[in-house]
């Protein structure tokens, strides 16, 4: 850790309580879950398979199926039991980044430091391959969880495809506003549908597989959407910093030519002040919750003061 | 109908019962289908809700949604319940239509006398309005029969979403095989791919919904891929004999130049042949069935007899 990182931590510290070692719950939850990832489509899939495995299996955070698993657990669920419905987010995801980096959307060639899966397999497969996984998603949790009520399995894959849907929705809709959100309100509504509602139904989803009642899915999901907000402000000020230290430009010119971010519309120290006020909304939705929400907790300091 | 068409009829109706009138049941069953339809998706999606409906209305035999309809009603099942999963496999092969014509894929102009999606969205609005009927395909079993149990329904998804994965696998067999399947059996293993397992799905998912038990889920699930070949085996004769009558050529010459088709590998009068043998199949999977599964028996007579 940096100096400057661990300042940052105490302050935080100091207005939220983070009484677990998130890093070494987070590297704990991650080795489980690449686990399950690697596992996760190992039949029925033949040659199509290189292609899920390439992109699924690339590394990330494995932020939405940690939220899947925390959920199951801060309602009071067994963590394996949520494990498929973890998968199965982290499967969207990745489907949803091989979509969004195809030459027709943003045409991307690298993705987390490896040629994007069009770039490797062409795009035709590159198609199929995240076709298949948004099904394979929704399968592993209507399939994988026998001794999940079938009714809380329905509940979570709806949260899947709702979520889904909403993405694309807002991912359309990026595409549409040429030059980006002209105000305030239009970006964080598009961060919504594109980032948040992912995550939100991450959480949504782990609940009701724990078993949650709708009132503690309602403040998880409310929860995510917070977190979701938190996240995607501080990414877009690790995007301007890293941007303006590598151009050598003054943040200003930056800002200008840069495309609508919460940095443009509000400042660096503005969109500072907006992540930290999302995250101590997230922070109030668990307010009644008790110590098995405290990784939900941790993870918000982390979200905040992330570096990468 | 033509003298020819009226013979055939005829012949087949002898080793066929074809006690009810088909065409009046599927003009009656298209009619309710296509309202289902139109009512599907009118929520949630805003403005990528034009590139939807603009393929999901554009016509087609609406076969599969009138296989889940059938079958939920030939397990004794009530239709009606059995609507929203008849739209969600009907959302399905829309598409995968829809991504069989993109640029990557078939780089194809026209369906069904209408102008490609990504001709007229443009292939960004296509990917997203397909990625986002898969998900709202799903939506549609899971949330709209709360009557259902929630096991039957989770059945019936997941009847949806493994036989997109099949098709995934399908179509990137086929894009792989350069130049066509080799064999009749590649063939055969292909279009099961293709073309059988969401035929066979259709049944299956209509049966779960309607209540039915597990074996006769395998019965209509047999039946279905049989009916799929013989769909199939048509499909390619009508084909054939739709371009030998357009181009003049010979009938030889056409052959050399198609592409693996059942009339390639066996010739016309042999692939009428395995078509009728496929119908027969169909036919005896029923053999134990009552009266409810007549217009099923029925469909088998109409898809072999079919012009188009």
């Amino acid at each position: 850790m940096t100096h400057t990182e661990s300042r940052q931590g105490a302050k935080l510290s100091m207005s939220m309580p983070q009484t677990i070692a998130i890093e070494t719950y987070l590297a704990d939850r991650r080795g489980d879950i690449e686990m399950a990832l690697a596992d996760a489509c190992d039949h029925r899939l033949g040659t199509l398979l290189d292609a899920i495995r390439y992109s699924l299996l690339a590394g990330g955070k494995r932020l939405r199926p940690i939220l899947v698993l925390a959920a199951a657990e801060a309602v009071g669920g067994e963590r394996h039991q949520a494990m498929p419905t973890a998968v199965a987010f982290e499967m969207l995801h990745t489907q949803s980044l091989i979509y969004d980096d195809l030459p027709c959307m943003d045409d991307d060639d690298l993705r987390r430091g490896k040629p994007t899966s069009h770039k490797v397999f062409g795009e035709a497969t590159a198609l199929l391959a995240g076709d298949a996984m948004i099904t394979l998603a929704v399968a592993k949790i209507l399939d994988e969880a026998p001794t999940v009520p079938a009714e809380d399995r329905l509940r979570a894959a709806s949260e899947l495809v709702r979520a889904n849907v909403t993405m694309c929705q807002g991912q359309f809709e990026d595409l549409r506003l040429q030059g980006g959100p002209a105000t305030p309100d239009d970006l964080i509504s598009l961060h919504r549908q594109k980032t948040g509602s992912l995550i939100a139904g991450a959480l949504r989803a782990g609940a009701w597989i724990g078993g949650g009642t709708a009132g503690q899915v309602e403040q998880l999901g409310q929860y995510g959407l917070e977190l979701g907000l938190a996240f995607q402000i501080v990414d877009d000020i690790l995007d301007h910093s890293a941007t303006a230290a590598e151009l050598g430009k003054t943040p200003g010119k930056d800002l200008a030519a840069d495309k609508a971010t919460y940095p443009k519309f509000f400042g660096l120290a503005g969109a500072r002040g907006l992540a930290d006020e999302a995250g101590a909304r997230a922070l109030a939705a668990l307010a009644d919750w008790d110590e098995r929400a405290e990784p939900l907790r941790a993870l918000v300091a982390y979200v905040l003061q992330r570096r990468n």
